[in-house]
């Protein structure tokens, strides 16, 4: 019995990225258009950025004792999804600050390699109780830079 | 400006049902059969049940210091509602059991009056730290008797 | 047996906004962290901009014989809201193209009125067959262009 | 670079139980109680159904030109789910009838194998233009019998 599911992989095919993750379109993700309804997309970029984060032993929100909430993003659509599609979406953090986290985020369709969605999230990480922002930690900062390297704004 | 926002109404149009609320039929609840996808009546029936006790003035979760959580459930489909449809939720109580409370739902699209879906629900009130069922309130067992009447089983 | 479900409203308190929809914050809106899932404000957002084109007597997407999809968006989170919340979304045209609208939208959370959210969204009016991009039929713009007067950009 | 996603596998595990497909919880999955909303495991079970019949080579909507809609379903709740748990759905059909199909399923938590939900679902495969009944290709009932052997109702 295999009692892990890697659905992320480290890769060099489209740099700067370095990190992508693979999700199936699902049938409840679809919307009357016969489309991947356009808010779905926010959760397969979430899957990658766990997956990420996972690979680098590195989750900001539990080892900080905080929440990672969600301060702006912006999206672009270039191509619309189908039920059962396969997706690799590729993620990267783009930027850190001191409380804050800016990645970038592109999902490509399988095996045909068509660009999908493109998007930017920027997280803060806010205390529990007093939903003030707090200083990421360091570990979690060190795992980041070691994996972006020169690519990372901080 | 109006700061409530009525989307339930005491009715008998449809006994033993004695309440019902209204929910538009968002384009996110549509999926690629051009329909609304199945799972998500149990959100509009979630919404009934909600005014529901809003109306009752009786909210057992928040009242109880405990959660209630789903321990089962069944939905039977009978038509396909769509985009923008207007649903109209009843809602019962049918069974107060003493941790348990079990609600029988049925939608119909309006202004037809066409059934969509029929639904039985059965929660558990439990304690927020241990999980274990704790009793129903006095009080919320005295307004859906009150509300019920000889409908209520217990 | 009221059969309609009025959930938008034109208003001047928030110019250049000029309409406005309510929402509830359900509870399958919410997320382990107590507070709405930040993805879950694009359906408040649709059905704002739905109720704003049934005021206006012009649904584009009916209309024209095409499908308004998603081209871009933006959104920024301001503060968090939480199940039971009520929402009232603000919506406009703030630019039509020949082909686009772009839709300004935020919600505050009445009645204390703080602001939730914030958000600017593009979509393109597509054919069915070809997904090419068509004319916003004249009837649409000069509904839109008669109601937002001269906070229109054409 | 891997094109395909192999989420489902053939297992002895759980007689009568032959196959079984892994999902993993994401954020936009749980609620404001800590844990998995209770209607997002119809879509994990949706996978599972996928998956099961990729592995058969006998996708029912597509091959019969028809669309498969749910008619029924029953769900009872063992235990929550929590964000980012593994969970590994395994799933059979249970029965085929004319136009009908009843699914079992199981979501167990890995790699504890700890009970979450079980459900049964009962599908009808309908015209896409008139909505009624058409029957299971043969092709499909034939893939599924030499599946499930002995345990199928016909």
């Amino acid at each position: 019995v295999d009692d892990t599911l890697e659905l992320g992989r480290v890769t060099d095919r489209r740099p700067p990225f370095k990190y992508s993750a693979l999700a199936r379109v699902w049938f409840s993700d679809t919307d009357a258009q016969g489309i991947v309804y356009y808010g779905r997309y926010l959760p397969y970029f979430d899957h990658s950025r766990t997956e990420y984060h996972r690979h680098l032993l590195s989750a900001p929100y539990s080892q900080a004792g905080g929440d990672l909430v969600m301060r702006a993003l912006s999206v672009e659509y270039h191509a619309p999804a189908r039920f059962d599609d396969l997706i690799e979406a590729f993620v990267r953090v783009r930027r850190i600050g001191r409380s804050s986290m800016t990645y970038e985020c592109a999902a490509y369709r399988l095996p045909d390699d068509v660009l999908m969605v493109t998007a930017e999230l920027t997280v803060v990480l806010v205390d529990l109780d007093t939903r003030k922002p707090m200083p990421i930690p360091e570990s979690v900062r060190d795992a980041v830079r070691a994996f972006e390297g020169a690519d990372l704004e901080e």
